[in-house]
Formats: C-alpha cells, sequence, structure tokens
C-alpha cells in the first residue's frame, strides 16, 4: 500500500492511499479520514460510498464531513467507483464503465475482467484497513450518494451484521425501473433480470429488510428524481414496517450543495449507532 | 447580470452568477451564498477571497463556509481571483496571470487592460451585489486565503470602515519579502518598490493598522510558510499593538482540509462583529 498524501484536518488526518487490488485485478486509490481519536486505538468507521462519474476524491473534498466525523470520534473511508487504468474497458457514457462500476461483480464481457466492485467494497478493501488503520470493524456503518447510496443500500441489506446503521443521499432507490440501472445492469450481470435483484434497494427492502435504522434523504427539486424513484423504495420501506426515517428536502437538488447540507444530520444519525 | 446556476445549501441558496465588468473590462463570474434569513431583508456579507489558481468555484465547494454562514444569517461573496477570457493576458506560471491577480491594480503593460482587480473587488462588485442581491452593505466583513489572505489584509486596512473585522488563512503576509509578491508586484506595478507598499499587509500594518478585531490561522507544517512570512505580519501587529489572534497550527499546512478546519471559528469571529 502506498501513501499518496496525508493533510492534518479536523485535529485528525485525511489520507489518500493507492494499493493493488485482487478483486479488480488494478491498481486501486481511497480516501480515510482518521479522528483524533484514532491516535489511541481503534474507532468507529463510516463508508461513503460516491456517485456516477466520481472518484475517492469528490466527497472527500465537498461533502463536508470531516468537521462531523471528528466531532464524533469516527473515521470515514472513501472508495472509488470503479476499476480505473488504461486496460480497463470503458464506455463513452457518463453512466458506464470507469466511475460508473454500480458496485456489483460483473459476470459480461468486456467488463467482468476489472469491475468486480461489490467483492471489493465488501471484502478486499475492509481487510486491508483492517491490517493497516486502527479502524474497529465490530463498529461499520454506511451511506453514499446517487448511485453510492444504492450501493450502501444493498451492501447493507446483503451482508447482515456487517453495518449497524445505513444512510442515503439521493439514492438509486429502484435501478430495474429506472434508466440508470436496467442499462448497467444488463452491461454488467447480463439480460437475465432475476440476476439483477441482488442489487435493486426496493427489492432487497421487500426480501430481506435491514436490522438496523435506516435514513434517506432526497431533494424535492432533484433533477434526476425520476431516475432515482424514491417512491419505489418509500413503499418498499413502508410495506416492510421497515425502521427508517424518509425525508424529501424541499427545494433541494442532485448537487454534493444537497449532500453537505444534511451531512450532519447523517453522521449524527451513524454516530448514534455506533456508539450505542 | 446572469444567473449560471442556483443551488438549494443549508437552507438558503448558493448562486453563481456572470456579469460584464467595466474595472477588468471583461466577463467575470462569482459566487454568492445567501442565508435563509435573505428571504426576509437584507443581511450582513462575509467576502471571502481565494489564492493563486483559484476560481470562483474552489472555496465554494471546498471551504465548508456555507454551514457556518447559514447558522450565523450571513451571506457569503465568492469573487474569481483575476480577470479571464481568450483576450486577456497571462502567463505559463501558476503565478502569474490568470489565477493570479493579487488583488491589485496593474499599471504595466499586457496587464493594465484588464487586471484591475483591486477596482473589482473594491468597487464594481460591492456595487453590483447592493443594487441586486438582500445585502447590508453597513455589515461587511472579509477574509481569504494565501494570495486571497493577503487581498482580504491589504483592502481592510486600505478601506477603513468598510470592514467590520478581517480574518485570513496563511495569507501571504508579507509580499515585497517573497517569492510570492516581488516577482508579481514586478509585473503588475512595475519595478518601484514604493508603489509597492500599499500593497503589504505587514507595511500597512505598521502605517494604518486595522480598527477592529484580526483573526489569521497558519499551519505550522504549511509547505509554502517561508513565502508566506508570518512571522513578519506578527512582529507588525505586536509594534502596532493592533487587536489581533494569530494562531500558528500544529501540523496543518496550505491546502483547503486546513482551511476548512477552522472555517467554524472564522465565520463566528466575523459573525460577532458583523452581529454586534
Amino acid at each position: 500500500m502506498k501513501t499518496v498524501s496525508e493533510n492534518a484536518c479536523f485535529g485528525g488526518t485525511q489520507g489518500v492511499y493507492s494499493h493493488a487490488s485482487t478483486a479488480c485485478n488494478c491498481d486501486m486509490t481511497f480516501g480515510l479520514f482518521l479522528p483524533p481519536e484514532a491516535a489511541d486505538g481503534p474507532v468507529p468507521v463510516l463508508w461513503y460510498l460516491s456517485g456516477l462519474t466520481c472518484t475517492h476524491e469528490n466527497a472527500m473534498t465537498k461533502a463536508g464531513a470531516q468537521a462531523w466525523a471528528a466531532e464524533h470520534g469516527i473515521a470515514l473511508v472513501f472508495p472509488d467507483t470503479s476499476p480505473r487504468g488504461d486496460d480497463v474497458a470503458d464506455d463513452d457514457a457518463y453512466d458506464l464503465g470507469k466511475g460508473a462500476g454500480f458496485y456489483v461483480n460483473a459476470t459480461q464481457e468486456p467488463w467482468s475482467a476489472h469491475y468486480q466492485m461489490w467483492d471489493y467494497i465488501a471484502e478486499e478493501l475492509p481487510n486491508l484497513l483492517a491490517e493497516h488503520f486502527p479502524i474497529d470493524a465490530e463498529r461499520q456503518a454506511i451511506t453514499g450518494h446517487s448511485m453510492g447510496g444504492h450501493g450502501a443500500l444493498t451492501l447493507a441489506m446483503s451482508l447482515p451484521g456487517r453495518f449497524r446503521s445505513v444512510s442515503a443521499f439521493a439514492p438509486i432507490s429502484n435501478p430495474t425501473g429506472s434508466d440508470w440501472g436496467r442499462k448497467q445492469l444488463t452491461a454488467y450481470l447480463g439480460e437475465d433480470e432475476t440476476k439483477w435483484a441482488a442489487h435493486d434497494a426496493s427489492l432487497l427492502m421487500r426480501d430481506k429488510g435491514f436490522d438496523g435504522p435506516i435514513l434517506v434523504d432526497t431533494g424535492t427539486t432533484d433533477q434526476f428524481i425520476d431516475l432515482l424513484r424514491p417512491e419505489a423504495l418509500a413503499a418498499a420501506i413502508a410495506e416492510k414496517r421497515q425502521q427508517a426515517t424518509l425525508r424529501l428536502q424541499p427545494g433541494y437538488d442532485h448537487s454534493y450543495f444537497f449532500v453537505s447540507s444534511f451531512m450532519e444530520d447523517h453522521v449524527a444519525f451513524h454516530a448514534a449507532a455506533l456508539w450505542a
């Protein structure tokens, strides 16, 4: 593992690290914020999964999460959103290929050689963090924005016991029913739609639910709200009688100005679960 | 004036606007955050001047200032750092020309046609804001980072009565004694060093001082600290018996991770003066 940079930040350290990924078969880069308390021993961790076109860097610089993570003594992990490198397959569209891994393990050509983001986030990166940093693997939570909200919700429901709480900002909530989903799930997983269900938060909610609290914020004037389909997740949550808080925020859009506006609430929400 | 974008942000609005600038003789772009209270009437305003290579956008997306401005009911203005456009003179170096206006009125060729950033920040933009937005011109404060800290300090001392408080993050504190200054002041103002003194915060402090409180933060491990020369400003402030708080922050560098870490303190500092 290689240290790309480390900056003092809110009394802790904002680091960027790269490593050779076995899952993705390429070098991967991630950001890690460690609060001051990490100097004294393992701290809880909140995963932040980013959206389409993002790298590890966007949320690290624009979401304003470190202030609140420092206040609550929580680490933040900012993974990349896809494999990277010249020999990694890509597509001209912004919503397929690099920057658009969708947090699945691709089974189809040309994607399957590197696009194994589920295994990367669910297995490889947690193990790497546990090995190298003072992270308490027993106290993990997860959040994300847009495609990353989709990733956070699907990982949390599919790995029971792993995360104590899950939240999302404007998540892609029902990808099997949206142009932000059907195209990518076809490309990565093939045309058999039964394979897609494990990567649709609304379908997973009806099937599994989540053993813990959920918080989801979406802006009422999000320019992509028709693609996000928050109504599908809201209905599934209500029908499942799932512990959750769903908020439609008046006047907010899909940007990081929206994400940062509600970050304090999300970090406090996770802190309550992580420090319980 | 043209609206480039408006995003809901912390209950207020983060806008970006462009206009034809008379001072700079080109189109200029700025960011403006209006807190929720602006819907009910004029609000106090904090100017944020950015550093080398920045546009209006960097601080707007990375400094985390809107959270605290919203809490205190204060507007934020994020001006650009130089004139822009294909017919504006430039230099290959990152620290001269575009992105490096140094908040002076250039008198030398080829810069004087457009590089009139002092007049733009001191006169034109305030008038434009007063005309179009609910800004209380009687309650203004100013801050900035690096080159923008230089701008904030020199403007505040040179326009007595304009700003109630001034702060800076890692300001270029003594440009007449630094490679971040001598090169640019020579290019923009010519070789007569007596013309430079009006744009050196440490010299202005000895000459004029500031009728209000000052807050300055600099990281002890700022990679540019030898160019910033905080010691010159510290000595001048002490000798002037100027009301001020100077903080050397252990382990922090020159990045926005540093700026954002102390933004809450700076906005609260200005809020105390603006709401007094």
